[in-house]
């Protein structure tokens, strides 16, 4: 045990879990990683629709933006909202489901599941693939590398909450600051000279326009750009996880993480109208990313240059992570309405929701091999989730404040009404643009994970409803059970079984099966029972026992001895059956290939075959 | 279950034992199989060793093959003497263990069982190899043709020993027709021309001689030889098999095997001689083998040519079957004395030691696998096992006549002690000559094999005496037990145990554990505690129960309840603890997944932790 508390600590008990609780600077890092690492590839996603404008491309990047921004302030209004009506978790699976009712729950729940499994994916491979991008050698390993991560993420994340919080502070600040000198320099110089700054390494010349601008394509860039706004539903998710006020540090690291993304986004926008910097094909030859070229222009290259760019590798790995701080917590939340199995509730050694933690890791693993660590052909289904949940959750907003009137309520509801009609047009766009690239794939297996959790319901409320006991326990018609007990041979281990039937019924039935290939004859048994059995049990008042050997043509010694049971079962309509099978424990598990493995296939087929009246009562004999 | 039938045939009553018997004709393709297909490989080894000697070579054939026969000579009286003492199966291990003790049956056991997987890998392989020599485009499909053909031997002999020996008649008896008629013809044509027969065509020249003849060559010439003697054993070990009379039957398929083998051998030699033919190095260009050479001369190409060696292929394949004939009778008679488990004394649907013929598969699967399929480094640990026993069997006989004096009984002994040292002898050169070659891995599994079955043979003796029970039942002190219920809401479930409960005992002890994660608050059960359960209790006159909650600090349901029943069974040395454990028994496997597994995991627990006083209650609930 003591390597499991090395590598994932001690248990903690639930009188610890004050402890575990975050605040808002560790929040940032668990939270705040999907969405802050977003920065990364949202503009950059945004610019690469752009290129074909050429030149003119940049022009737009400052209207697009500030639509953008203004789109990721509502989801602020509302998040901030959301996290103070509920301070128990505001997902938005229970934002939708208080509000809009079940159906939109569970498209809200299948959406997010779906959504943080291709987080993980898509941000390891995405990190790995910037790492081999800059280090082509490590391609062959990709796949490696991937599950280094994850496994990684896991085994950290297994540790808990508090320390996961700490294990990624340094890499989210480091990524933070890098990105921030950038801007703060860059703007300065810009500033300096007049709004025509000289790049230290000036970035590729953009190639001509080959195209003129219409809506479509801007729509399509901003929803592009939109990808910049994932992962900012986390926190509200998460509130439980935070320390006393919890809606307060909640909507404080909240607040941070989106001030952040806001002045991340707003200066990279800047730099690139400055710098005169797009994007560059993905695909083609000489392709650099956006930042790494707003870095080079600003900095140079040298040091900063390196541990700018490393930082970005490692928060796109790391950007994982939100998914396994709120994969766990929306599974819990669906399992608690009974729409997954009631295992995701439970708590772990360390106050975790392990199995949502295992499905996840499970689930990322299956992805990322399937692919080979190479996930660009899921990013379109990625996103899509996302939005669905932000459209889903503010709708459910609008309903909140229309049932909840209260002082600017009727601002709040518009607000959130904004909110629901932009991302919900977005959702729209996302679909229909990237439909036949891979999107039909998620909006394929949202109604399959729909109709599973429905189905999961209905069997819950199926069994609750049939096991439920209003009435007081029954004390009529009690009786002891007939006791059957099988038995090949007499020995110490029959012996014991005897002894503890007479103690609780005084019906018994002893059962042999007539077998020709067993190394006792049929007849020994039948010497003994006279004077071992029933002289004894005679002469202590004991009603006689009854002797049934059982006739085995085909020499399977089970069927035989289950068909009797069922016909005695059937035989005494009011009775309990109980049969007592006598079961060999020896000392270690390799002596159980020497023994016959009867009595537990017949537990086994008793309790596949059996029925309400026949109970099994396991006789263990331990080897001395 | 049709398809199923239709592969391996319908199960078989044990009445209908007699119709599954086989008469002489039968056996000879199912025990005889490998002794016949050593005519295809025993002169080829003997002479592949006699190349360095050139043409004068040839001339040591005849010698050496008569040898061979004396010394096949000797195994046939003393394998006739031995059905006829041992009527009901006696192979190596029964002599042996029957007149020289339990040493040598252990070391003839080993021997003989990594002697027959060999036989089923070597005759599957090189059947497949002399295929693959004929159509070299099938190479790249080598170990899945050895696989198929180890899983068509299965199949057929999954059906039982009768249809096997119809399946492999045609195939068996083809290849004798073949080679007796071109032993016939190939008489004629010598004796005609005067002992100079002209080859229809000839066989490629022998290379001149490059070494002198020594004791030690021929030595080497004649153990290799003996190979031709394998599988001679196998009648012995199935004398069962056969019809009644069986001894009588089982000798005169053994007389008919080992004269035919005889004729086979003395035929290839004669021939050999007649029309110069020697073995062709196996691994330089223009390998052919002795039998196509003779045919070839014999006949010259054509149909027949092409039936013969077909027959020869498919006969090398099928000997492999003896292995599946012997193999799972030898694991039997070693089981029946508690050297291996005893699932081996078991028959299946086909009335077959079915374990016996699924370890032998998977081992020779295992083997073909691990070898890809050639297993030319397999043949040198071949063959040493089979001396082994001949020997240890034939040394067994000595005692046997010793101890059992009769007619004829010294000129017996002397036959048996004369077959003994030959076969000893012959042991020890295949040993020396082959050692390094691979013989040492079956000097070392020897052995491991025999401490594997000692290990067992003790666990055997020491259950047996332990649970063996001298004395009649013990009826004094018989208390009901105290009955624990662990209890985690009220429901349809629990009313049901209790009432079992109160079937049985008047002590109870409800357990509940408080645990945070559960849907159900731990209130619950206290709130209807008086109301639903002790009422209506006392009402009906029956004593308290205990109601104990435990706490869980760690959160885990299972260990407090544990500690408790084990608690308890120390608190009260004299009583028998029964735990009733409620179990849902759902519809579907995967809604398994929709509930917890405490109530398997509880008994699983129970069992490895448990103690001699513990008894499991299984009350099952089935969903309606």
């Amino acid at each position: 045990m003591q390597i499991i508390d090395l590598l994932f600590g001690r248990p903690l008990a639930t009188s610890e879990e004050r402890a575990e609780h975050i605040g808002p600077a560790a929040g940032i890092p668990i939270f705040g990683l999907d969405a802050l690492s977003s920065a990364a590839y949202g503009p950059e996603a945004a610019l690469t629709l752009l290129i074909p404008l050429g030149l003119s491309g940049i022009h737009f990047i400052g209207p697009i933006t500030a639509a953008i921004l203004i789109l990721l302030l509502i989801l602020y209004f509302s998040y901030s909202q959301t996290i103070e009506a509920y301070p128990h978790g505001g997902g938005s699976f229970t934002v939708a489901g208080e509000n809009l009712g079940d159906g939109p729950s569970l498209l809200a729940a299948a959406a997010l599941m779906i959504d943080y499994v291709l987080t993980a994916a898509v941000g390891i491979s995405a990190g790995i693939g910037a790492l081999i991008s800059a280090v082509p050698s490590l391609q062959p390993h990709t796949l490696g590398l991937c599950l280094a991560v994850l496994l990684l993420l896991t085994i950290v994340n297994m540790r808990g909450i508090h320390d996961t919080g700490v294990a990624f502070l340094v890499p989210t600040y480091l990524f933070l600051a890098t990105l921030l000198i950038v801007i703060v320099v860059g703007l300065f110089h810009a500033i300096a000279s007049g709004g025509h700054p000289a790049p230290i390494i000036a970035p590729p010349k953009l190639p001509p326009a080959i195209t003129a601008v219409s809506l479509w394509l801007l729509l399509r860039v901003f929803s592009s750009g939109c990808t910049a706004m994932t992962g900012v539903e986390a926190v509200s998710n998460g509130v439980m996880a935070f320390r006393d006020p919890t809606a307060r540090n909640a909507r404080r690291a909240l607040t941070i993480i989106i001030a952040l993304l806001i002045v991340l986004l707003a200066g990279i926008a800047a730099l690139c109208r400055f710098y005169n910097v797009g994007a560059t094909n993905p695909n083609g030859p000489g392709y650099q990313s956006v930042l790494s070229q707003l870095t080079l222009a600003v900095m140079g290259r040298g040091w900063f240059y390196d541990v700018t760019i490393a930082a970005i590798l490692l928060v796109l790995a790391l950007s994982a992570n939100t998914a396994f701080a709120d994969f766990p917590r929306l599974t819990r939340a669906i399992a608690l309405k009974s729409y997954l199995p009631h295992v995701f509730m439970l708590r772990g050694r360390r106050l975790l929701y392990s199995w949502g933690i295992y499905i996840l890791v499970a689930l990322t693993a299956s992805l990322l091999t399937l692919f080979g660590g190479v996930t660009d052909r899921l990013i379109p289904l990625y996103a899509i989730g996302a939005f669905m949940a932000f459209t889903l959750s503010q709708a459910g907003m609008v309903v909140h404040w229309m049932r909840h009137p209260g002082p600017h309520s009727t601002l709040r509801m518009f607000v959130n009404g904004i909110g629901a009609c932009a991302t919900g047009i977005t959702t729209i766009v996302v679909l229909v643009t990237k439909f036949v690239e891979g999107a039909w794939v998620t909006a394929l297996l949202i109604p399959l994970l729909i109709l599973a959790m429905v189905s999961v319901h209905r069997h819950y409320r199926n069994i609750s409803e049939e096991i439920a006991c209003p009435e007081p326990l029954q004390v009529t018609n009690i009786k002891p059970p007939i006791v059957i007990i099988p038995m090949d041979r007499w020995s110490r281990i029959s012996a014991k079984a005897l002894r503890f039937a007479m103690s609780i019924s005084n019906e018994l039935q002893i059962v042999h099966v007539d077998s020709p290939d067993t190394d006792h004859g049929p007849e020994e048994l039948a010497s003994i029972w006279v004077d071992k059995i029933l002289k004894p049990m005679r002469a202590a008042g004991f009603p006689d026992p009854k002797f049934e050997r059982l006739k085995s043509p085909y020499r399977t010694v089970l069927m035989p001895v289950l068909e009797y049971i069922l016909s005695e079962e059937r035989a005494h309509e009011d009775r309990h059956i109980a049969v007592l099978v006598p079961e060999l424990v020896v000392h270690h598990w390799w002596e159980n290939l020497l023994h016959n493995q009867r009595s537990s296939l017949l537990k086994l087929l008793l309790l596949v075959r059996g029925k309400q009246r026949i109970v099994v009562i396991n006789i263990p004999w331990y080897q001395e």
